[in-house]
């Protein structure tokens, strides 16, 4: 098989954890006799510093081209520090989500054996969790209009809802669901707010067509305590843009850690595929980041966008050896039990490589 | 002390647990020798089916004539499962709320040594927790303009913030953290959104008035999840109507159950005291309901609005002394320890009165 990638390195961790997804491919390519061709390109503070607009022109025309993109993170402190500054790494993410048409944003809550002791959650709550997120990813406040009063002290931001932006990552959550265990919980503030209400009667609508898939509907409150209660209860779950942000980084400590999950973003057209982590500046350039949830984009990758189901499962089945023989990075090490191999982001790149 | 007290048990769990909030609030009267005079009103669905509307003007005026209102919970599956009906019991809330000017929602979440077990997540990361939680209660996506198009198939809410509203209720936030921890941790998603922006610029200068306090901005996904990771890490956490929404109740899971947590709504004028919890349906008129947490919103409603510390402080200490005898609602009691006497509503308020 021959593919184009696209590698956006972006900010932070991006690019030290990214370096190891890019690797793991490299290495497919070889074992399985594929031809991989990469490509890379400038987003979020990187770009901004580089070209004063945190997505080039070029960054978006060569991830048109591209058959898929893997990419790391964006942000910068500078930014977080300072509210008022206009250009922002972040615009860069949103926009080409926007303009690829990246939509539906799967983060699966994968759990490995080995890490059961590494969540603050107690292990039998966890133990047979498996839960795919559907999160809406081009609509919602994310995207309705945003407005600032002369005088600055007034600020707002729309949140908006069309019914077919609904209705296709609704399908996608049920056909996603059909394959699974038949269960899909739809998420929202309905008894609050009237795009949810829009949200929730959409919902009802296309669960007619999927009759053998058993719908629920939560409000977003309780799921994000269902979630810690009895994470167990959840199968696929369907959200909005900015209920799916809170609920899936809430979500990765059922997985032990934010280090462990990895995103596809499909649409209309290339797929994107990225850690859930974000920049992480705190710990930028330390050797500390975990590179295990980019490694898993690429499986992500590779499944999704590639159809390559037996590459995929190498890797994962490659991960779970790696944590099987104890090795951890420190963000996954639990202390309580015998004593870990904890390595840094490069020498667990290296272990999962050979 | 002579007081009015006004009690709106609402719908659901509402009136079951209600009920055990006034009993202790009688008890506490005749113990102490205050004179505390009841009255009650309707809101949300009971109050929809009695007049039609789910904010009564008769229960406005006698909120607004009393020193402090005791609440029970709003919400019915009719509406849940219907998100088209115009008229909602929710609707009663969100105005009482806005017409009393109820701007600051404290959420203590209170740890009984005792319940460290019955929660999902491990012992020892909760040992030592103790978070109050400032979320604003009269702004943000709850109040903006809602709309739904002609053909219906857009909707949507305006998340919108004003200096002043951000203001008054950072004041009160770093007040608490004052006589607490000294530790604030603004809570906001200032990368994305607009009000968020504003959000964060104005506890920045709010900050600066208080310079013994520590303070820290997280964004609301990374929120949501240290909250699980290590919830000792805060103290006072401050954040805006939706995302408390979100993170409190996902926080309910670090105090064991959804049951164990009060909340003072307090601004400019009368204060209003509830459990964290909702309406409940599928428990409703089962016994099944855990009264603490309206057991509690009166302790809260003796300290903050009548100063009673003593009275409020023999309230927690009973409590603590029922679970130290073993003592449990469902929702609270944990299999793995030794058999508990696990009690219903009704019991379970009668022992905490004796
Ligand atoms: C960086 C930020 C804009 C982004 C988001 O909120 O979508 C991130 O948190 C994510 O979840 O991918
Ligand atoms: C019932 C509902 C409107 C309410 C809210 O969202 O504020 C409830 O969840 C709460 O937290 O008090």
């Amino acid at each position: 098989m021959k593919k184009n990638i696209l590698v956006i390195p972006g900010d932070g961790i991006g690019p030290e954890v990214t370096q190891w997804g890019k690797a793991v491919l490299e290495q497919i390519a070889i074992s399985f006799n594929h031809e991989f061709n990469f490509d890379e390109a400038l987003m979020g503070h990187a770009a901004i510093e580089a070209t004063g607009n945190p997505l080039p022109d070029e960054t978006l025309e060569k991830a048109r081209k591209s058959d898929a993109i893997l990419f790391g993170a964006v942000g910068h402190a500078k930014y977080d520090n300072d509210p008022s500054l206009k250009v922002r790494p972040e615009q860069g993410l949103l926009k080409i989500r926007k303009e690829l048409g990246l939509y539906a944003n799967l983060r699966p809550i994968l759990l490995f054996d080995e890490l059961l002791n590494a969540s603050s959650i107690k292990a039998h709550i966890l133990r047979g969790t498996d839960i795919l997120f559907f999160r809406e990813l081009t609509g919602d406040v994310y995207f309705g209009e945003k407005t600032r009063s002369e005088d600055k002290n007034t600020a707002s931001d729309l949140m908006i809802y069309h019914k077919y932006e609904i209705e296709r990552i609704a399908h996608k959550a049920y056909e996603a669901a059909m394959q699974r265990g038949r269960k899909l919980c739809s998420v929202d503030k309905a008894n609050v707010l009237e795009s949810s209400r829009l949200w929730r009667e959409t919902v009802q609508e296309i669960a007619k067509q999927y009759p053998e898939v058993e719908t629920q509907h939560l409000f977003v409150d309780n799921a994000a305590m269902q979630l810690i209660k009895d994470p167990k209860q959840f199968d696929v779950v369907l959200t909005a843009n900015l209920f799916g942000d809170i609920l899936t980084d809430e979500a990765s400590q059922i997985a032990g850690s934010m280090g462990m999950l990895a995103s596809a973003s499909i649409g209309d057209g290339t797929g994107f595929f990225e850690p859930i982590h974000g920049s992480a500046h705190d710990i930028t350039g330390k050797d500390l980041a975990n590179p295990l949830a980019s490694i898993l984009s690429v499986a992500l990758m590779l499944e999704i966008s590639f159809g390559l189901k037996e590459e995929a499962q190498l890797i994962i089945s490659t991960i779970d050896r790696v944590l099987k023989d104890g090795y951890r990075t420190s963000d996954i090490a639990d202390d309580s039990t015998s004593p870990y191999k904890v390595l840094g982001t490069q020498d667990m790149g290296k272990l999962v490589l050979k």
